[in-house]
């Protein structure tokens, strides 16, 4: 299927290109692309519970089929620009890639569904053309996409410049795209949770914004980020083990390469868990808030229950107090915020794979009101309360 | 559903961002796509044949539900960077906001299918989010969708920086991602065109490179042009009443406002009427060489039945020389070529709505070769044969 075609993520006409470059990166693209991930025949073997794929790379389009009526089919898109998202000094090409798949993930898991199709825009300024830029960041990128299963249909590239009278060169921006599957009916909204139902959290929190102040301050990545981002998993148990250097260096992984908790989101969904979800991007009290709105209901956070990332104090760099903040108001964890009924709640299991979930509160009819229960005392928690640490 | 979201296309959490501009721009957005296409009603009445919309734009990602099981689903994305696939001084807000669409449209149209959902990332500079570039950018994005049918579904914005040490302004990029749907099986590939296949395109060509030429000597976007655009339809018949500034008034708009051969396309598909198809944004040439590789086949194309844009005669601006050149080596025209079977082409309608298809040649067995056959002599029609002008 399209094995012959040359040209496959499709280049523009604009002579101005810098064409010879784009077609080298298309073709290691597509040749990418077509290798099935380790876990695809165990999707396919659930054969038209599925959806499949009929058209990838080389043609005008990809095509995908449905694999039952009512399947619902989640959408995500996330543009990430350098000098606003990420700059290219405090991060590789390789955690590039990662990242950027991993938070179109996260909205997808954030939905309860599966997440199964890719497709990503690229526009590169001349320096990124050159050089290994774009493969370490396709590494990074096909890595992530294997491990869920998830394969790169299609997607644009193009050099880009400075805009109208602009001296320097342009941005790197990266336009992440991924598609997704949930039973008819079985995707979860920010919109369905109920007075009375419990609040859970996936994993840890305020790693990721902790990591970025050790980068902004450090200003550039650390050495070797990209062999310790290979060793590195979600590893709260051992963090006592660590030296603050390491705990350090982990938190900017937090930050640089974040885990998309795609089995979780999928596994609500799928089992009629969650009543409402969303992902952790703006931080706690933020996210919480549109949970809230949306649901028009209230909530109240038990501070003692917040599962502040281990890895912060094993970094001696933060009080207990602005542990608390960065996990209540530091955004990009890209954990999971979800409410569960109370009937349900008991079958909810402690943890899925090493990801465990914890209960940090409970859904209140004071519509809006979203509220830190600290030693016996509720106030009111600002949706933007702790954006400026 | 999701009516008090404040909070709808995802904004990033960085502080770095024009927050309260961007919140105007998606509340902007929001309540737009919320507005029904004219023709939604016909759509929903189709039942269960379609897919629905069960989440917009307001949460993680966006929902549809299939209509019915082996459907097809069709997804496209085209990247436009400022200063490389487009000049603001050579174009408007509305129509780089109907371009933008009308370029995936028109991939969607290629694959047989009929497109439903579209999402848009928007990476704009300051200058971009001052005024109401924006707002008329989206003006024109809508009144197309709304003219096929299509619902914004989602999207992402950003401020753009210039890149490392860069001096000046950061450019305009658009990512435009149109969702299609076919009845399962229906979509129409590049490869499968069979010899004795005759070869047919749409509309005509070479508009919209005499367009380009002629934007490029002025410099900038004629006076007027957004009023002009509003009255524009494609007007083979007229040209011939024309004045030569109107036809090449004209001839930039059919560069900076293509049309999406979207019933073409649609229909196409559904009947299976095409062996294969694809859209000319690169040129007759070109494309038509990706088609014949896709389907190991070549081609033979006669130079007299090419359809050259009467308005190219009517500017007196170029030779029939130079028009045959735009019409076999111009790109952008968004016409569709495709491929049909000898008995089912006395089927072919000769024209849908007010767009004609002409049959321009026949597939051969001479596997990639593609010749042009002028005056009983067949030479050799090389992709890019005729890119530099």
């Amino acid at each position: 299927m399209a094995d012959k075609a040359r040209r496959l993520i499709r280049p523009h006409s604009s002579p101005k290109r810098a064409r010879r470059t784009e077609f080298d990166l298309i073709d290691l693209v597509r040749r990418r692309s077509q290798r099935r991930p380790a876990d695809d025949s165990s999707l396919s073997a659930l054969g038209t519970q599925h959806s499949a794929l009929i058209k990838g790379i080389g043609d005008d389009a990809a095509v995908v089929r449905a694999g039952r009526a009512r399947a619902d089919t989640v959408v995500t898109v996330d543009l990430l620009v350098e000098g606003v998202d990420f700059r290219l000094k405090t991060t590789t090409p390789r955690l590039l890639g990662h990242k950027a798949l991993a938070v179109s993930l996260s909205d997808v898991a954030a939905m309860g569904a599966r997440p199964r199709w890719a497709l990503l825009s690229i526009g590169a300024p001349a320096r990124v053309w050159r050089g290994r830029f774009l493969d370490e960041f396709y590494e990074g990128f096909f890595a992530l996409a294997d491990a869920h299963g998830v394969r790169l249909i299609g997607g644009d590239v193009s050099r880009t410049e400075g805009g109208e009278g602009a001296a320097g060169e342009a941005p790197l921006v990266v336009d992440s795209i991924v598609i997704g599957e949930a039973r008819g009916g079985r995707a979860v909204f920010r919109s369905g949770a109920r007075p009375g139902d419990l609040i859970f959290v996936t994993g840890s929190l305020g790693g990721a914004a902790a990591g970025l102040r050790l980068l902004e301050e450090r200003g550039r990545v650390p050495a070797g980020a990209d062999a310790l981002a290979g060793e590195f998993a979600h590893a709260p148990a051992e963090s006592s083990k660590l030296t603050q250097s390491q705990a350090r260096r982990l938190l900017m992984l937090r930050q640089l390469r974040p885990a998309a908790r795609v089995e979780w989101g999928h596994a609500l969904g799928e089992g009629r868990m969650a009543t409402a979800m969303i992902d952790l991007s703006d931080g706690l009290s933020s996210d919480l808030a549109h949970l809230c709105r949306e649901s028009r209901v209230g909530a109240d956070i038990d501070a003692a229950r917040i599962p502040i990332d281990p890895l912060i104090e094993a970094s001696a760099r933060f009080t207990p107090a602005q542990a608390l903040r960065l996990a209540l108001g530091g955004g990009e964890d890209f954990e999971l915020l979800f409410t569960v009924s109370p009937r349900k709640a008991s079958k909810l299991p402690e943890a899925l794979g090493r990801v465990p979930v914890r209960q940090i509160g409970e859904v209140t009819d004071r519509a809006y009101a979203v509220r830190l229960v600290e030693r016996g005392r509720a106030r009111r928690l600002r949706p933007s309360g702790f954006r400026h640490f």
